[in-house]
């Protein structure tokens, strides 16, 4: 009797034990979120010091120097008590070899030689690494060694070249000379070379980046010097080049040859250098011909620019080397609690084409105040519900390579798996929050920037300083391929953010984007840092920590509705049907209503049953995944027509500029093909990508639904 | 203090209460899947009824008979507590509208004409409704009028047109005459067309079909009655061919033009039909020239087969109509009680040529044999874990239509949420079970088999019948297109099954495919369909309540492993590199064994801790997931080669013949090719497949592994 006693006891002494642990009180996430932002965690001279080490010397990618940047950025992930490793593919780079440039103003003038040098500064603190910047180049430029008039093109736009052949002016065997700053230059190369140009510099004017004339030389205002140069990539594409569509995982992988990478029609086919704003001056002394428009015109004391062609010529000759080099991407891992397999995945890239304070070392050093921040959350007991993935891509000036070949390389789990991937390139290069987003992730943003402080402006939060004087801030959308959530967005369909703050910045690809440069423009109390640190982290634990994913595709059915409204005044009186696409993003609206109940329902039950009643848990699980895969449904397979890895039907980039991001870019560019060829047969080409549209939108909304038919 | 005793005791207790909740002693699933395929739940006289009822009538897609097939179906899924409904499309169907067939012995004699009749017989319980039979034609056969010499082609495959080359008969301007049986009539018709002919004619000779001469019509043996005539599609391609790759969901959805549809290439050019034994063997009297082979002459006592061309001249009038026709599938779930949103899918069509009693409805019957089953097992208080959906299909017959329509309007929810489909088509055309799967099923179908009687020798199991005197059973794959399993594995992915009994059967695709015919000889006692119901039902159950999915992909890294070795005795002197495939197979076998110890791991952590403890439920989701999706990664978005709605890599229809499984088939039409064209280039595109399927097979082996890189 005793014994039964005793053993009644026992077992429920054991049920209340196992009650009690199964409801012992734990700090609430939001509590740690708390913390995560509080000035108690969040250190200025901490990122000031990551940013300093990380931009002692030039680091392009496939170099010593970006591997011990590497091995620095592992350091800090370890040390953080993040599962880390370094992730190397085998990709195809660029170097210069030999490059000349010389200008014979008129026939009868002797020939000048330009010295293509970017010039350090009395007191540079970075003269004795200065001969390890990478000289002037575009990656990927053809080799070659042409000659020609000069014609002066503006920025090198399609429009640019209508304008030009309005005058009758035509750039057949001409070397063109564009100015950077209104389109990828990777397109300014290929619509010269479609144009017949047989050799392209390009020139960063004063008029948009500033610079000194004459011998002032040190940066002394936010301009870039007058011998600074915008060196970068004029690859059209993204990934390795010798691997489209797969990843360089060894050395003797897949590897297109020369030939099929030329008639891929991504990479450039006629040699191209960049050059600086002095040079530009000096060429565009020597060209004649009609007087350029106002808006063609430069600045200041600028010369009366003339669009040509000559009497000034030019002979540019460049040799690259094209190697398949090792770059390294490194990945820490914090393992979430109870899904470990969902992934919230941060990424920012390391390498960079000079010193890289601002592009793309802001970034990084952000990324590592996180991953040291987290790193103290784990201590004091956080455990993420979801794994946080913090990345530091490779190789992204050379075409986003080290993301694309990861994102390639791991793309079933991926899109399995990742709730969210969350950019951060230039952290920093001024003043201004700004942030582009799937339209999904919206109200998140605007939430969590409500918890940051405005760097710039202690008295109000960071949403106030973005709103400014508007009723909501402008949100940018991810269609452009300028930075690391092109793959994720593009090719898998994953929701994606990108944040920055600042807009333009002169010193951009050049020798003086270096610390100096930082302390004394870009951010010189590192606040800005703090505040893209907290603001990029918080979006991260709160998507990895919360029950419900914070997504609402309500937001994302009236953007589209808008895009849909632009193109229905672009096709007026064109035959073209979008009731289809119409109905279909009702249905998108529909099922972002349905699945917003039923979240609320949940959230409802889940107050009277303990959270351990299993049946709920598969339930939030199975509300979330629909959440999470109703942005891949966007994707199609066939992907955008002739540009078949964008996979994405809603944002891709613009044919005629990478860096320029579309909304339904299928259907847009097939309206451009129509309104040039006229044919009832490109007008059908408009419906029938019209149709795929509203396909993908349907998919997506019967995701949101959960229902099969 | 008596209230502090009082709260302490109802807490006790309600602990107490709450533990005996979690821990209610439930019925074992196990043994619900024991009373699944106990006699006591099993009914040869149900499904025997249920048979009768389908087959009352020719049921065509498209027509009243075959809507009337659909609602018994719906009601019996209703009936059975299945929360069922139909799934119409709008699909092209072609019905004819007149043919003709005469024949000109020689130039001298007066033409014949055929009646293209199938005839009934004295006492024929279906003479009544014969007249709703569809007059014989081929489904998708050009409409057109054409008159030519006869070139006899025995099977009308390539080696047959390259033995008549080699005789020096061409077939160019000709109507050839082609015998059923050893390639896809779609087939048949095309390589016709490549060859040059006119128009083509199929007839079933009695050395394959057996079939009486003279007066004998009536089907005392199980001969194919003289006039009996296999009708079928000659379309090439899967689904509504005027929507390729998307849904057909409304009529007035995107559409192909019928120009469009020629271009695409999947629908034959010239006109055919199809003709009984009687009239493929008078015809054959009729054509002259070299005798015909050995292997390429009929049985008994038919005439010498000779080539050709003519004296016999054949015109050939076909009028067919494409129409676009609702067609309906008929679809039933049992929502699982844990994993709601995992998805086991059985399937079976339901539209038939003539009256289907084998093709499809053998399978219909026990498809609702297993609803009626599975309705018993609820009323038990049986719950499934995961979701069981049973699917009834429509318009198999044109190409697969029903499934692949549905298919591709809930592409993504299948693609992540299927665990399995398990296809029946014809269940039972006479003895000897047959099955066919990815390789990931195969063990799983072993084991299934030891479970269930042997219908023919209850002294055994199926099991030790399938083996036979070997010492493992022959299971097929699954890259052919000739049932409805063919989207669901070879457009998204998902590991499938296909079971049957029997294998060719003379009646396929005539009139007399009824219920008489299964009476007396397919079925007598119908325990056949019983067999067919438990073992398709139980693999099911078990796939639908399993803790963890029983897949094995070490069975799927061997079979990968012998279609290697075939490929290196085909490539043998080609300098043709392997390593990748061999490596990447590796890769998978290690996958495989490492999520089986995974498994082996979590199994005996549940024997310590409750099921209720949760990090283990996710985990085994988690490993769920990866089993689930690895088959997945065997797909490619680019598909094969020319053929990019086919997306898996390892299985494919041969080019040659839709009903032909290759296994790399991507690789093998390359070696084909090479083979002829015996350029570099050729056998370089060889190696860019080995590395294609090199690729899919790591991805496969990532997935497994769960690891991103």
């Amino acid at each position: 009797m005793i014994k039964t006693a005793t053993a009644a006891f026992l077992a429920i002494l054991t049920s209340l034990t196992f009650l009690l642990f199964l409801y012992s009180p734990t700090t609430p996430k939001s509590s740690y979120h708390s913390l995560f932002i509080s000035a108690s965690l969040s250190s200025n001279t901490s990122i000031s010091r990551h940013l300093h080490t990380l931009t002692r010397r030039p680091h392009v990618a496939g170099t010593p120097a970006n591997a011990e940047a590497a091995t620095y950025v592992l350091s800090i992930f370890t040390s953080s008590n993040l599962r880390s490793r370094i992730t190397p593919y085998h990709v195809a780079l660029t170097y210069p070899i030999s490059r000349s440039l010389t200008l014979t103003p008129s026939p009868s003038s002797p020939p000048v030689n330009f010295d293509l040098q970017q010039e350090t500064y009395p007191g540079d603190p970075y003269a004795d690494v200065a001969a390890e910047v990478v000289p002037t180049f575009h990656a990927f430029a053809k080799s070659g060694d042409v000659a020609g008039d000069v014609v002066y093109v503006n920025y090198g736009r399609l429009e640019d070249y209508e304008t030009l052949n309005k005058m009758g002016v035509n750039v057949s065997g001409a070397v063109v000379l564009a100015r950077y700053g209104e389109i990828y230059r990777g397109s300014i190369v290929q619509i010269a070379y479609e144009e017949g140009a047989v050799g392209v510099l390009v020139y960063s004017d004063r008029k948009d980046y500033g610079g000194g004339g004459g011998g002032r030389w040190f940066p002394e205002e936010k301009w870039l010097p007058s011998s600074g140069v915008q060196v970068g990539t004029v690859y059209n594409g993204l990934g390795d080049p010798t691997t489209p569509g797969w990843a360089s995982t060894e050395e003797e992988c897949e590897r297109l040859s020369d030939e099929e990478m030329d008639q891929g029609g991504d990479l450039p086919l006629i040699p191209s250098l960049p050059i600086s704003g002095a040079d530009g001056e000096a060429i565009l002394r020597a060209v004649g011909g009609q007087v350029a428009k106002d808006d063609w015109q430069g600045s200041g004391n600028a010369p009366t620019y003339r669009v040509g062609p000559g009497p000034g010529a030019v002979h540019l000759s460049y040799t690259g080397k094209q190697v398949i080099e090792k770059i390294e991407n490194v990945i820490g891992v914090i393992e979430g609690e109870e899904e470990p397999d969902r992934f919230v995945i941060l990424g920012n890239h390391r390498d960079a084409w000079t010193f890289g304070a601002v592009d793309p070392n802001s970034g990084t050093a952000a990324l590592l105040e996180i991953a040291q921040r987290l790193g103290k959350l784990q201590e004091k007991g956080w455990k993420p519900r979801r794994t946080i993935i913090l990345c530091n891509w490779d190789a992204e000036e050379y075409g986003l390579i080290g993301s694309t070949e990861w994102v390639e390389e791991n793309r079933n789990m991926l899109a399995s798996r990742a709730i969210a991937y969350l950019n951060v390139d230039s952290a920093v290069h001024g003043q201004g929050f700004r942030a582009s987003a799937t339209p999904q992730l919206d109200e998140l943003l605007k939430q969590a920037t409500q918890q940051v402080k405005d760097p710039d402006n202690s008295s109000q939060t960071l949403y106030q300083a973005w709103v400014g004087s508007g009723s909501s801030p402008t949100i940018g959308r991810l269609g452009s391929g300028n930075s690391d959530f092109a793959a994720f967005v593009q090719y898998i369909g994953i929701p994606s953010a990108d944040m920055t703050f600042g807009k333009g910045y002169p010193v951009y690809h050049s020798m003086y984007d270096d610390f100096v440069w930082m302390e004394k423009f870009g951010d010189p109390s590192f606040h800005r840092h703090v505040a893209v640190a907290s603001l990029w982290g918080l979006v991260a634990l709160w998507l990895a920590d919360a029950e419900f994913l914070p997504f609402d595709y309500t937001s994302y059915a009236l953007e589209l509705q808008k895009y849909m409204k632009n193109l229905e005044v672009e096709i007026l009186d064109k035959n073209i049907n979008l009731t289809p696409l119409f109905k279909s993003i009702e249905e998108l609206k529909e099922a972002a209503t349905i699945i917003n109940n039923q979240r609320r329902e949940i959230e409802q039950q889940n107050n009277v049953w303990p959270a351990v009643w299993k049946k709920n848990r598969f339930k939030v699980r199975e509300v979330n995944d629909r959440l999470m895969m109703a942005e891949r449904a966007f994707t199609d397979q066939d992907g955008l027509f002739g540009r078949s890895w964008y996979k994405h039907l809603i944002y891709g980039p613009s044919r005629n500029d990478v860096y320029g991001s579309e909304s339904f870019p299928g259907i847009d560019e097939a309206i451009v093909k129509a309104k040039r060829l006229k044919t009832a047969e490109s007008w059908k080409f408009v419906q029938h990508e019209v149709w795929r549209v509203a396909r993908a939108v349907r998919h997506a909304a019967k995701v949101i639904n959960g229902e099969l038919t």
